[in-house]
């Protein structure tokens, strides 16, 4: 049942969250939710960053919609959790069993969850331990969570399982990339990825606002980039401006990581003409995009993140596998056994 | 002076719009404004259609902000006029002199725009015509008006220009395109260039709301199309299944170019895995295309449509010499002569 009758679960203001599996889907014990980093910080500026207040304020946008999907951002995030009941139809389809534990792939704006409680908010991650229950269509896309890697850290990547695999794809050997908002866990994951492709031949350039930060450090450190800049991308002629310092060609490709909005013209002055802009960050605006490129005469490829792409949550979770330097750092900072 | 102070034109709430050039500007007198497709129907919409009302609407707009730029769809549109004055600065710069017509080809959303007095709005086209005066910045894009074209008709053309340019680009023989909304302005462009590269083996089916209409029919007649399906793509699955139903491999290329929200999903499932989606159309949502490709697992690329690419102008024009059906059906519909 979906308010308005007929939408699609995503479109639908209200889903169904009635905590029980028909024949073609899922139920899951849901333990944590991650909420999209975009939807997180815009939760935390109108609750203060209080961890309570958040807690709540998610409870009040699931009881009244029948899903995490942040009214203001329009975005959701993921969960994982363990297989309570897999739906007749679908027994003999699916790699599970009752009690295994999954992430989920798609986005929580269209998953229905049903909160019995909150146990406590993560304020540094977007991480929320709850206890509750989510289905799971069919169509759903869904992971094993990893034996080797912990929890928190393996939802944390999956999370932006999409920035990896997309960057893999459209960075090659040579080029110059520029990955803004390179501290976060997508850029972190990308500037590994766009460094691997581009080669010894090739640079990869981070901007973050901070350079002093454990992230930004380590980005140099275990040379995932060639160079920081420092830099808030919402000015973006001076942003730009110090891109162009460093790299008078421009860059090849440019990864938006960011979760602020207002970075899309600083993103297409830092691209090439023929250059691709890949946007990741759910807070870009699609018309301050298109009609920026046009205001600049810029004739770029510019790319909607998206979410998906065959193949994402393995290269996503082997690029922990991959480099240690990450690795440890996603522990430090998101592995379960740190609260 | 931008409100607030330090911003680019187009983020900018107000601009300056005092009609005097400085030395690397050049001071337009404006005849008609071209209003973009997504903002002249929400300019219809809330004015009830009134060609009386939605003038004063603009003005009132046009006063507050400097510039055309629409408060709800963050859109714009493009003008066409005059050379009042070139700046000192630029008189040698620019193929250009006093008295020249010319189109803007940047958005109206950061060009200072100052109008005296409405003198019409064709409801039927959003074109309005004016007395007024408008600057463009030294590295602003304009176009002579061609000689050969009706001045409506080229300013009509020249508005959706990187819509044909951006097709021709990533069509290729033997695929299969899909026209979202294949009878509006940048539909009717798209659908011949895309027929144009797929060639004999390739098919270009349109989706239209309604297959009675001059365009719709024109685009079989003239060939633009090999198929017309009649639904409403804001009914994802409906609109999609009748896709398929045509076409089972779907879409190499799904081109949006409707003017109403809510249209992403159809887009997102008329494409095949692999394919790519080019969203021209300023009523797309980003979330909406991010969020639903990882909602169904669809892995397709999708792109934000940039009103800019090399040669676009020329491109967009030469369709019409080169299709005298389409020509023809413009002429009907956008030639000044008409009214």
């Amino acid at each position: 049942m979906l308010e308005p009758a007929g939408a699609m679960p995503q479109d639908a203001w209200r889903i169904d969250n009635t905590p029980v599996a028909a024949e073609n889907e899922l139920l899951c014990e849901v333990d944590v939710l991650n909420i999209d980093s975009a939807s997180f910080r815009q939760l935390g500026e109108s609750c203060g960053f209080d961890a309570q207040r958040i807690g709540e304020r998610v409870v009040e946008i699931v009881s009244q919609r029948g899903k995490q999907h942040n009214p203001v951002t329009g975005s959701g995030g993921m969960f994982v959790g363990r297989v309570l009941e897999i739906g007749a139809a679908l027994r003999d389809k699916v790699d599970l069993s009752v009690g295994d534990r999954i992430a989920s792939l798609v986005s929580l704006t269209l998953t229905p969850l049903y909160i019995e409680r909150i146990d406590a908010v993560d304020v540094t991650t977007g991480q929320i331990w709850v206890r509750g229950k989510a289905i799971l269509f069919e169509s759903a896309l869904w992971a094993h969570m990893p034996s080797d890697i912990d929890d928190g850290v393996a939802l944390a990547v999956l999370d932006v399982a999409g920035a990896p695999a997309q960057v893999r794809r459209l960075c090659s050997a040579g080029q110059t990339v520029v990955v803004i908002g390179a501290d976060g866990k997508s850029g972190l994951l990308s500037c590994a990825h766009a460094k691997a492709r581009v080669g010894p031949h090739g640079r990869v350039i981070g901007l973050v606002p901070d350079s002093t930060t454990p992230s930004a450090r380590m980005l140099l450190r275990a040379g995932l980039v060639d160079d920081l800049v420092v830099a808030d991308a919402r000015s973006a002629l001076e942003a730009s401006g110090q891109i162009e310092a460093l790299a008078p060609q421009l860059a090849d490709v440019v990864v938006n990581c960011v979760n602020v909005p207002g970075t899309e013209l600083c993103s297409i002055l830092c691209a090439k003409d023929g250059g691709t802009i890949y946007f990741f960050s759910m807070s870009t605006s699609f018309t301050a995009a298109a009609l920026g490129a046009e205001g600049i005469g810029r004739d770029v490829t510019m790319m909607i993140g998206n979410g998906y792409a065959k193949g994402h949550a393995d290269t996503a979770l082997q690029t922990l596998r991959d480099h240690p330097e990450l690795h440890a750092y996603f522990n430090q900072k998101y592995a379960r056994t740190r609260t």
